[in-house]
């Protein structure tokens, strides 16, 4: 029997019943006063959720990488100096989208799961100034959240601008647009908030407005003056014709997000990312990435001596329907990475894990039958409440 | 009571409930058997409604506006000139869209609502050529249904890209990308196809192919090439994380569109303008635009004597619950727009009709109430069948 796939993935992350429902309802026309209002309820919590008073938040539809690109196209001009620390997939995706746009790009290279330092970050832009700071803050490839606050506190100290890719990290763990400093941060709609993915939100701050009022990449689609002339009207709107059901889907994810707030949504990314690191090593397994403690989004796992990590996640998904993400790039292989964050609740966790014991068992690596599921609870049962209906 | 919009724009147009349940059903996950499969099916279908067998076509998810776009950044370079005839609110946005990318732009100028005269495209390539003309195949503003087959081949043979805005004409008039020797052209989700806007359909000739490969403007997410490369793997994927539930109900729409098949579409929506326009006529208004017969996507009205258009617009929403569409630019006041294309019966038209009969009664203008629903049942007694379920 076909059934719906059991996504236990860095998102998509699964999508909860309300947010189903109201992205499955008849559409709200978007020229008009009821998706106006739709549009001014979903920016008003998405500013909340960035932390920011004063930034400019749009809604595009595209993915979180059009989100980025248009934070390029917006700011800069051909030939800029930017600077992005290397240290996994997305940052290189920031590297390659810069490179598209014909800006000189300076690299600090890091080994893929290691932390970017501050000090690195100093030197550099000490050396030579750079116009902008490309930051990845989840990066979802290796799970390391990296410590966007201080990198942007020497950015701005150096007088780049501070650009922040927050696709998989707004919501999931803390940030604070306005207190840290940051000029632009792009988010997702498909990942901690838990609705469909076809929506990218960029929050701009009044620098970088000023950048873009002299940058001269070509862009239209992405233009952000073409925004915010819609966002201003009476009933706001958006230039082109959104993806509406995936706005509505939002809107109700927001909504059953801001029920608990976000301290409650931090507190259970940080339980489940917990069980999910304490199962896998109850199985003997070892987690890959620095600074685990602060990884609540995805946790990226070594595979055992002798299988090949894209095995467990092809007999994951064909013999338990359970979605996870394979490694990328270099890790390709020899890793797995298990998503922890979004509507996940504590038994979501606990039957991932359960079916990551019979497939490790089915590929020969020794497994204790309900390790990794204790291990889980008793993560659980000292940190009681970390489901969405605690 | 709040209910739903009754839409009659042209675009978004009404969605089916099996389209609304498709969307609303959990997601794929988009790097997978399911995703591949359920792309590789919505892509055949449309290769189909392109009516072409050798042409590339890629989902991206963005509006239409969003497709344009990538037609411009993937085949062409700065300071390339393009031509555009220019009769409507959207063959201006291709002059801005080339506009802010740099290109040389020459445009054909027209009153709106005018259909484009293929001699005057030959004897303005005669001029001068270009390396690409834009063409607008329905023009949305107006109503007008411009004649690309004969521009097409005119271009052609002056050695032009032909590069056409099929968004609210694919799936609602005839084309024919092979036959009529198409390079690229933008559909959207939204329009003739019922589904919900997210997603722009792009279908690329071998000859765009060899421009796409000298083509210089910076591109990164709607970079064609990246499309190609994954939609080439085992199992078909996008590139970035793809609005999966509008794709989802994309694929339900397509299910119910080739139920009939496209002829019986294009006959539906042809009967159902027909009726829109003999309907109103019976009230005393005049059409607006050139070339009536053909134009079976969206019926601009003139606003009589003494009344705003727009007062029309929002009486009928306020009174009513029914959306229809303003007019844009110059016909701003001037018409009104109601959109026939889609999903639409009979039924639907004739509640609108009669929507609009009450409306201009309120608004002092002499209506024989039941006139205009009495001229389009007359259309439907000649013509049985228009409905979804004929």
């Amino acid at each position: 029997m076909d059934r719906p796939e059991i996504i236990l993935a860095p998102g998509p992350t699964p999508i909860p019943p309300e947010v189903l429902l109201a992205q499955g309802s008849p559409l709200v026309y978007h020229r008009g006063p009821g998706f106006g209002q739709l549009m001014r309820e979903v920016t008003d919590r998405l500013r909340e959720l960035y932390r920011t008073e004063s930034a400019d938040v749009f809604l595009i539809t595209s993915s979180g990488t059009g989100g980025l690109e248009s934070a390029v196209q917006n700011v800069l001009s051909p030939g800029d100096e930017v600077l992005v620390p290397l240290a996994g997939y997305f940052s290189e995706r920031w590297t390659k989208l810069a490179e598209a746009h014909g800006l000189n790009v300076r690299t600090i290279e890091y080994e893929w799961g290691q932390k970017v330092r501050p000090d690195d970050l100093a030197k550099a832009l000490a050396e030579r100034p750079a116009k902008a700071v490309l930051l990845t803050h989840s990066e979802t490839s290796t799970g390391v959240i990296q410590p966007v606050q201080e990198l942007a506190r020497v950015a701005r100290e150096a007088g780049a601008l501070v650009i922040v890719d927050v696709v998989s990290s707004l919501g999931a763990v803390p940030f604070a647009f306005d207190e840290w400093g940051i000029d632009v941060a792009v988010g997702g709609s498909q990942k901690a908030l838990a609705a469909s993915p076809g929506l990218a939100f960029v929050a701009i701050s009044d620098r970088a407005w000023e950048a873009h009022a002299t940058a001269t990449l070509p862009r239209f689609y992405f233009d952000w003056s073409i925004y915010k002339e819609f966002a201003e009207r009476k009933h706001p709107e958006n230039p082109w014709t959104p993806a509406i059901s995936v706005t509505q889907g939002l809107h109700a994810a927001l909504e059953l997000y801001f029920q608990d707030g976000v301290d409650v949504a931090m507190k259970r990314h940080r339980t489940l990312s917990r069980a999910v690191k304490e199962g896998v090593q109850a199985l003997g397994l070892d987690l890959f990435g620095a600074g685990l403690e602060d990884n609540w989004t995805v946790t990226a796992i070594r595979a055992p001596e002798g299988i090949d990590a894209d095995t467990i996640s092809d007999r994951l998904r064909s013999d338990f329907g359970v979605v996870i993400a394979p490694g990328q790039g270099p890790l390709k292989g020899k890793v797995f990475r298990i998503g922890h964050f979004g509507y996940f609740s504590e038994l979501d966790i606990i039957r991932g894990l359960a079916a990551l014991e019979m497939t490790l068992e089915r590929l020969g690596h020794p497994v204790k039958r309900g390790a990794a599921v204790a291990a889980a609870e008793g993560v659980f049962q000292e940190a009681p409440g970390a489901s969405n209906d605690a």
